[in-house]
């Protein structure tokens, strides 16, 4: 992680963390990437895949399409690539490489991917001028991202939202954006592309939902919360009580008669 | 006004709130009532109809099902009235009354529909158990209902928010909730519905879309926060400085590289 530049990490790469990853991908694969196919032959280059826990739906849903998907942590890369194997996915080539200098011809692909990666760098706009350099003319970038700040469930308290308020400002202090999804539009049109469209990926959840209520409200999102605890109690966010009734406060809202809500953006343009 | 039992009312009948509620049906009419259209023959009451701005898309979409529409003021009835018979829709008749003490038999409805009322009221419960009495057994109960905490927008200051805020917290004030989207489905399952089903509508505005800024963040969302300026200041929530700079800010959302974003939530369940 040392090695990745002018990128900050709220998200670390822990066993629970992977687990969360996986999770996250799998429950919302459709609301995410039902709309992303590529044509026979297309070659795309996935940026930042992380441990793969977005390649294995992206190359899936686009079976004939050429995928090379890159992350800075070869750690990160390796478990990407004994996920896409055990999913028998054939498609997708791996490569260590960093996406503000990017080891590839301008114009060589048709299309760029980039899902939950924005939101960490310090610079998003250079990361997308880097991304276009290398996407010929006419080709799509698609990039999707959460906003932290889009989250409220019920019933809602003050330490729970404090608590999300904490994962926010840490991961401001690293250099990055939490609330970057609802940015993607204005980000898009200053790194000059063109015909951007912006569409919610809304996650509503209720006891309805009991799967969605444990893979997403639980193992996704309170998880990820839970996991600054000790950043926040550093760095005096909030008393270690306070955050405890925080996160009680969510799990309360994961009960029969709790709802909770999140959205991701996803925004797509074409290179002129 | 006064006649009306256990409600309460942050948005007042103002020329300029009139206008106000038309252009968000007009609006938001395809995203909310799109998938509500009653059988030929359905007998369908809508409850609390107000000045009528629901209710041409409502009986537009089930050209075939006879509306009773009701409302507690005289003067809105009035108005919905004249915005019916200029819209030439025949299917509707309104009536004088009271969600409380509803002037009809026991399963006298095929189906009951609710738009924008159970916000205003001190026990949505009780209200949902008096239009279960005049529900048939197998009708459908529809109710939608906006969430002041949904909102959010880019850029966003804190001045922004503590407007909204105000709204909120004089809405709860008054006696009513204007986080009450988010409470639909414990609501429905505490009055005995049976398959409660709760989808978010969310509004997603940025400036590709500039008859939603418009319509929606403009002359919707901002008009309404800035309808209660004068209660906000004379119960010292905000000070006037404080106030103006948040509704500036949330002007400054509206333009080319803003983002604005609202989610209303639509319940539907059956009368077992």
């Amino acid at each position: 992680m040392g090695e990745r530049e002018s990128e900050s990490y709220v998200h670390g790469y822990t066993e629970r963390e992977h687990t969360r990853l996986v999770d996250q991908a799998t429950t919302l694969s459709e609301l995410l990437h039902h709309d992303t196919r590529y044509p026979p032959g297309a070659r795309v280059l996935e940026a930042g895949c992380g441990v793969g826990a977005q390649t294995v739906s992206l190359a899936r849903n686009s079976p004939d399409a050429q995928f090379v998907s890159i992350d800075l942590s070869a750690e990160s890369l390796a478990t990407a690539r004994a996920r896409v194997r055990d999913a028998a996915i054939k498609n997708v080539s791996f490569q260590q490489a960093n996406i503000l200098h990017l080891p590839f011809e301008k114009e060589s692909f048709d299309h760029v991917f980039v899902c939950f990666l924005l939101e960490h760098l310090a610079n998003p706009l250079r990361a997308l001028h880097c991304l276009r350099r290398v996407l010929r003319r006419g080709g799509s970038l698609t990039v999707i991202e959460g906003d932290h700040g889009s989250w409220y469930c019920h019933p809602q308290t003050a330490e729970a939202s404090r608590a999300v308020q904490c994962l926010i400002e840490i991961q401001a202090r690293l250099g990055g954006d939490a609330l970057i999804g609802r940015r993607l539009y204005p980000l898009f049109r200053a790194a000059g592309l063109e015909g951007v469209q912006v569409t919610p990926r809304m996650v509503y959840v209720d006891s309805s939902r009991p799967d969605l209520v444990e893979s997403f409200s639980r193992n996704t999102f309170i998880t990820m919360v839970e996991g600054v605890r000790d950043q926040a109690l550093a760095l005096g966010l909030m008393d270690a009580a306070a955050w405890d009734k925080g996160i009680a406060d969510m799990h309360r809202a994961t009960e029969a008669d709790g709802t909770f809500c999140y959205c991701f953006f996803k925004a797509l343009a074409i290179s002129p």
